[in-house]
């Protein structure tokens, strides 16, 4: 029996614009996460955000199921509460299974896209 | 003797639109990988899939000959079934060489186009 | 107590245009990094900018607050000189604390728009 | 004394365009690499490039001086032979000292720009 991922994820480069065009709801602003869980048993996730001002906000739990992929909207994340709009972020992903995570940005205000997502990047923990 | 590279790879983010705008074939909406096996040994490889929604299919083989690469387009897999259109997917690659992988999408769907590609994360089997 | 990261990142691709078209200051011409400090303590970073003529320049200096992100513009370094336009450029970064770093760019000299940034390389120092 | 780096780099999805569009010579269509050599010594480099068809080629060689970059366009290799147009092609870079290679192109055969970068793979050699 085998598993591929890590269990600690970092994502940087977090931005929700105010502003928005195109047709909802493909091409609307969206910061979101891939998650691919190969493992046979479901991954318990938890997000903690981190801001350019204030405090870190978090946990935000979800699950991913065994052998699935899931998205998440930044833009639906509202337990504990919801992300300030135009303010950049960070995001530390944990996960109870291994997993792999990429992060992708629809930017539509000013019309051009950037479709591809970037890996996040895998962070293993480590004692200081 | 050497050569280069994992022996197994994930990618995110897939997703094939519905919608293609552009001239034929060469802006048509499709994500595809690339291989390069640099070793001097015909590299056979597996592609498994997995979705947001049911059991993950597979395996998709294919060859990709000594010091080649190889493009191979998501649209073109028919074996052992066609993928489902406008659906998110990820790809876990296996190969009997060391090889490298980068998977790239166009999405011609809103005229804008994302062509360089991501490079896939680099995933060595861990007993649990 | 854990943190996360890495202590020295490598940028590559940095080319500030001299065009820029577009609303200020969202979308004028610009690459930036983007540092995330999840460590309970301060991080001080500095900076070292490489070219392709002439020695290299810095250092730069600058702080990132524990448990928060800075943004920081290569536009905006000053001291102890300022950069020059139109010319391609690579930045080494060097912090007291573990951080992630990532670097964008924005390139409105031609309308389009490359808004996902990429991972810089996190360079372990070794010992030649 | 420290360097920072690696000797053996990998790039995929290498692909030069017979269309080109926009102001040359800025916006030509170009796979370009960016190559940094913190070094305190010239590092002396050699490409292999690699095709879907026929045998590899190369080495293209060339010199990065120490404490500089220095980026090189695909379309300017001519010795031991010119690359073919509108062909797929990966590259191998092997370097006497560390460095860091990062490749970007430009496709401007539709108008749209991918302008960010993607960090090669850095090939450890391994015996097999």
């Amino acid at each position: 029996m085998y598993t591929l991922g890590k269990k600690s994820w970092l994502v940087l480069g977090g931005h929700m614009p105010r502003l928005s065009t195109g047709f909802e709801p493909a091409f609307t602003s969206s910061d979101q996460l891939a998650i691919l869980n190969t493992s046979p048993e479901d991954a318990e996730l938890a997000l903690t955000i981190y801001f350019t001002k204030g405090e870190p906000v978090g946990p935000f739990e979800f699950r991913v199921k065994a052998r699935r992929i899931r998205k998440v909207r930044f833009n639906d994340l509202i337990d504990p509460q919801a992300l300030p709009l135009a303010q950049d972020y960070a995001c530390h992903i944990q996960s109870s299974q291994l997993v792999v995570v990429q992060f992708s940005r629809l930017n539509s205000g000013q019309r051009e896209l950037a479709l591809l997502g970037t890996m996040a990047f895998p962070a293993d923990r480590q004692e200081r």
